[in-house]
């Protein structure tokens, strides 16, 4: 129903020389919230692996309307936009103080841990997300 | 009227523990290979600013297809596939022998160097971009 | 008196395909704690440097025993070991669940901001981080 | 006899907000060079893994002289000062136009490949290293 968030303080290194956080570090602050989203949702990344699912990133996006800064204080909340047949496809919201900063979304595809072949979205990982889906 | 290309070899700790170049690290590729395109179409990032014109990532998209790994040898090549009024839009591909594995694109804003207020493209970066665009 | 201590999730990203924390990033590490060490003890590097006094790195050591890997939380503690003239020696352990993983110091010269010059430690760094320091 | 040398240009990202180098980075240069070294002296880090030797970092020490900047070409020196039962020491100095910027040092213990325990130096480490290697 609500998106799952997760905070997060800028460090200082994942700031450029402009002053602002680089902006390939959004896409991975996207990753480090998706990380602790699928911790809650089903048990995590390294379970889901052991279980036979890994995943494979396949498409990314991020919209970027306002620069994060050094030691700011971020929100980032993110939801379950799709389950297609093999993949979810997840939108990230990062924030600082309630002003939206950067947008975006990651589209992951589920595989069999080891031959990387395509699978169908296990009913743990939907079930487990259905929380924190936008109904579709 | 061809791609500008640029070569680089995946370091170690840009892999992670999938064995795999880290999503993110695409994008920070595409970064790297537009700081060596500005550098040959007119003097580069520092020249630029110091000339009175600073830019503003706006959007990033990627497509991953195939992995990279450690050591790989990768071909990255990037045109100018857009001149807006005040904006740039780069499109970047990424191979290893040939196979296309990552493509994506990158929309710069120009701002005016200090105030950060959007200004037209100067006709410096759009000249020396030139023979790395695609005819619009 | 006793050490400060911040607490950290090991991120994917910051791990090899050896699957453990890519050693550099034990380094990155210890920047974060003494970031967080110095905003507690004297209102931190921002209202620092803006005070006149910024802070060159000179010289790092770590000692790795145990790897740590993705995921895992770990406890950082620092405290100063030595106020020279004009540096601030900090001592750095990593621990994993009470075990050591990693142990290290950096040492910090201060320098004039903007000018770069050696200064003294200022008497607000040296009261601020008092409190966190092993009594010389 | 000479040491092993290795030329790279710094980019942005690995700069922070002071627009230097993030000294962390430079441990990250370290293992840049030392990957490059072992390709030309023995095959490789992925060679090596596949005939059964790991290797573990177990002390990295570093000492900052001069800043080094977004762009500029370095060049990385780097040679074996030691070579213990288990142990293989390297020594690194990465320069800007001849000016030396940071030296430092690395220290290897050699491993079996999964088990991860000890084991002495192989004589195809020691004989592949060895005309990069000071005289003991």
């Amino acid at each position: 129903m609500a998106a799952f968030t997760h905070q997060l303080r800028v460090r200082f290194h994942e700031c450029d020389p402009q002053g602002v956080v680089f902006y390939p570090n959004h896409l991975m602050y996207f990753d480090v919230v998706l990380t602790e989203l699928w911790r809650v949702a089903f048990g995590g990344y390294g379970d889901m692996v052991e279980s036979g699912t890994d995943v494979h990133v396949v498409h990314a996006a991020l919209d970027f309307r306002v620069p994060a800064r050094f030691d700011d204080a971020l929100e980032l909340s993110m939801e379950v936009t799709r389950f297609g047949e093999t993949s979810i496809t997840s939108h990230c919201e990062t924030r600082r103080g309630g002003e939206l900063l950067v947008s975006g979304e990651l589209v992951h595809v589920c595989v069999t841990t080891g031959t990387h072949a395509k699978q169908p979205v296990p009913e743990r990982l939907r079930a487990g997300l259905t929380p924190w889906s936008r109904p579709q």
